[in-house]
């Protein structure tokens, strides 16, 4: 493992506080070319067209759903060591396609997002929506 | 917009050189941030069981989709300014409910996506499985 | 409407009582004839191979995910009127792409389903697994 | 295997010629109810809230996905005997799924399949829409 890495792991632990410093490459960026000189290594970027990554991300959110199908909200917060390995594979996965399928559209995953959330703090103003699941099921789009 | 997200914007663009250097929080830590705030101050917390999120980011991999399923392979790496953009806002929800479900089930998201790249390198050792659609198409589980 | 169809509406009000008796084509395919015209008279054959009529029905999954994810399970068991029209056409949806892949895999979608459950059946012993949701988790596969 | 299976079999091969009369029930009936009878002899109706069964419906739809995605869409056409089977087990999931989703939300699965086709072809009139992969992407929705 990098030097880089050492430095990113559990960083999400903490659910954001925002003290942690670090220099060297985004956690984003690094994952980016790891993932593209993966790809390049084996000569597996013809397979991976934006229609098939597309594809591929979807089939592992359908892999992630089947973890949770059976299990009421409350099982779902409170899975076994041995399940929430298996569930954070499956979210590795999804990371992985997301970021090889922007690389190749030559999306700014990071913009887009950041652009996206203003987007919806525009339209979700706090003092109108709260607590409403009503207004919350409108969300996605 | 925070100054560390002008700081991480088009960190992507170039397609992996490791070259830029920043200080300050790790994009996906601001980002869990943000979100977190962003349901918190809507009192949304409720509705975002672990099984809820993964609903909804199956349901954002759907709509992504829908985008390719008539496109061939070619049309789908040359898509329209107006198509990207949608495309891009699909893939930033993607990333939003990703990061929320991780968060909410306590896993290190770029710890585990390390260990699963590791395990990939190991399992499809490159001069064994290059340019071989077959073993790529092992590739996912 | 056909007089086929009307034959066939309403049929499944009754959750599985076996007494309606009919004649003429059977439902699935009626359905598989009438997809099949609607596609040859736009020439839209081109577009769906099995690829791409995965896709659209895993699309139009997503999309079925979208009216529940933020449901609790007992919202999800009473619908309003309207949602449930909405989710009706989701369901139909589905119904069209899977009938029209399996029509373009050649496959006898009836037949493959009877050996699906019938493998089921063995699978899960009714005195085995009874009411276990553990067992039940395993179901998918 | 009862009388109607046998009845039903090899019903699709043909493409949608409207020669084969059979009587007795419907074969979506007869699946809606021995799957009913299956989920009541295993007392697992109550893991079978419409939420769980659309998770369960579109984590198939994942499966089905993961066949397809590194195959060209001629590939795709054109499966090995034994993916081919494979393939068929998964449509045979999701239309279990959609079988007992449709009888859980009392809806009436061949009258709003008939009813959504009927709005497709007001929607796409064929002498518009011929051939044009344009129209035929608007065609999900």
């Amino acid at each position: 493992m990098e030097r880089a890495v050492t430095d990113a792991v559990h960083l999400m632990r903490d659910g954001g506080s925002m003290t942690h410093e670090h220099s060297g490459p985004d956690s984003l960026e690094r994952l980016n070319a790891r993932l593209l000189r993966f790809a390049q290594e084996r000569d597996w970027e013809q397979f991976q067209s934006p229609k098939n990554l597309a594809m591929a991300l979807a089939g592992e959110a359908g892999e992630l759903l089947e973890h949770f199908q059976w299990l009421t909200e409350e099982q779902s917060a409170d899975l076994s060591p041995e399940k929430q390995r298996a569930v954070g594979y499956e979210l590795a996965d999804i990371l992985n396609y997301l970021v090889r399928l922007a690389q190749r559209l030559d999306i700014d995953l990071l913009a887009v997002t950041d652009e996206k959330i203003a987007i919806n703090e525009r339209r979700y103003p706090a003092d109108k929506v709260r607590g409403d699941a009503r207004r919350a099921s409108e969300y996605e789009d």
